[in-house]
């Protein structure tokens, strides 16, 4: 019989409203028989859409975390923060495997460390998984939760890395790169230039020295280790650079009369750098799987997150 | 009857060796008759390639600063490096337009900031002109020049960029994004949640606001400002992920057996998104023009570097 799954998701956050996160929620359920939902917000809205109560759970938390808030003041002030509300209860929920969000990403680092953080760490790095030239991964570490940190977070994130790529793909000894401006180890802002040598003597990290930014697809190494501002900027600009080069693709076909073959290639390179997963980040550090949608998520992102999650706790790769 | 030009060029500092970028000088005293070369470099080996002794002036300045050197230490300690001395003779020339060199950009920099700085600036910045979806370029500066610096410095760059996107692509009121981590004033770093109340209330700036990394492409700004470190990453992850994208392309093409249109497609994002070009950053700030290759340049991009020079002095767009 297959083991039954909980997994957390918050309702509140998205661009594209509740309504639909409960959408997804839906995808979800009729996919994976296997999976009850937890769903967090306002409860009067999630009871009107008619869902299973068999198979899933509301927790009436109505209020958000915006981007204009500063989140750890919300998470003293305001009683009823679905994101926080649904951390909690994925840490005190036994089959709980993972959480679901797509609000703000500093609120979701702030519950997490709260209620989820590994006991071996002190706080957790957002990481993104992506495709490279190798066909294999690379573990972008951080992506946009720890802005303007430190060279012992780096060496932090360089670990949780390695666990996370030893763990879900079975790469024995991880490669770990740094961001830089220039693969020599002279080059770098005074951050990079103070986290080269730590991570060059840490034990249990194989690391190879600073990576470029025109080399963060190209698989040359497993964990890419940046500070959250830099590295946000390499995952949003991988994306945009393809949509990009996608829409000039398609424009060509037209002109050019190709549009069928056009929309073929188009459409190889969407499945290939698959936006929608691009969109989730991986909350490293945590005792469980907490998965961050970006904030226009719709249903096809919550269903494409809970794959995810199910991926990863039946030891399959991220994106199998 | 054509005006006579001369381009000043530093033929050491490429990974390819000194013979690639003479050979790059053949091409560009070939295409453009009204065009005197001076080289600076080892004189000897640029004598033996046999280049006409009546467009080509050679000063010998056979030492270079390496990645491992402190380019200021070198300006004061080494008397004979090439980019310093090709810097001078362009400042001293009256008939110089521009410089370009392919070695180390900190000594650039350094070169600039002494013999070519433009009396209003305090630093120069290394920017980018990249082509945007809206079917125009964005200027992106910094890309790597200055790494580590301040709010003060990030509002200068504004004003470079202004200025250039001004007189060159006669853009009357230049639209200013900062580079940030959302698009919301209160996301960013410490530096950008500085500079953006400064930005914000400066004379003479047309500024839109924060920029996400996925935007630069967009067209959703002509000047896009950055502290250098997250700059470059921008600049090196476009760079990669059209690489990575366009090596998909030949990839699907081959699998399907459709090389022809994939080959077709691949050479038309290769034109629209020009590696030799985007790799050409240009010193914004100084008071001739400064053109800094990548170090992997072969005698093609420095045919065109000349060429972006020609443009620029003759009143065109960079890359027409």
């Amino acid at each position: 019989m297959k083991k039954n799954y909980t997994i957390v998701i918050d309702t509140l956050g998205s661009d594209k409203g509740p309504e639909a996160i409960i959408e997804g929620t839906k995808l979800v359920l009729n996919e994976f028989n296997n999976v009850n939902i937890t769903l967090v917000g306002d409860e009067e809205l999630i009871k009107s859409k008619g869902l299973p109560t068999d198979r899933v759970k509301i927790i009436h938390a109505p209020e958000t975390v915006t981007n204009y808030d500063s989140p750890i003041e919300a998470f003293y002030k305001k009683a009823n923060v679905s994101v926080f509300k649904a951390v909690e209860e994925c840490s005190k929920d036994e089959n709980a495997i993972g959480i679901i969000s797509s609000g703000n990403t500093g609120a979701l680092l702030v519950g997490t460390l709260r209620y989820l953080l590994d006991e071996k760490r002190t706080r957790p790095a957002l990481a993104a998984i992506l495709p490279n030239m190798a066909k294999g991964f690379t573990c972008l570490v951080d992506t946009g939760a720890s802005i303007d940190c430190g060279p012992a977070q780096l060496v932090e994130f360089a670990h949780l890395g390695t666990d996370f790529m030893r763990k879900l793909y079975k790469i024995e000894n991880p490669r770990v790169g740094l961001l830089s401006n220039g693969s020599e180890p002279t080059k770098g802002n005074h951050l990079v230039k103070e986290t080269h040598p730590l991570l060059a003597k840490e034990e249990g990290i194989n690391f190879i020295g600073n990576v470029e930014g025109s080399k963060a697809l190209s698989g040359i190494c497993d964990v890419l280790v940046s500070e959250g501002f830099a590295g946000n900027q390499v995952l949003k600009n991988t994306e945009g650079t393809a949509i990009a080069l996608i829409t000039e693709i398609m424009k060509f076909g037209k002109k050019t009369g190709q549009e069928e073959v056009a929309q073929q290639i188009a459409g190889y390179l969407m499945k290939t750098y698959d936006f929608e997963s691009l969109g989730a980040g991986i909350m490293l550090g945590a005792r469980k799987l907490v998965l961050k949608c970006r904030g226009s998520s719709g249903p096809a992102a919550i269903r494409s997150a809970a794959k995810i999650l199910i991926n990863v706790i039946e030891d399959k790769t991220f994106y199998e």
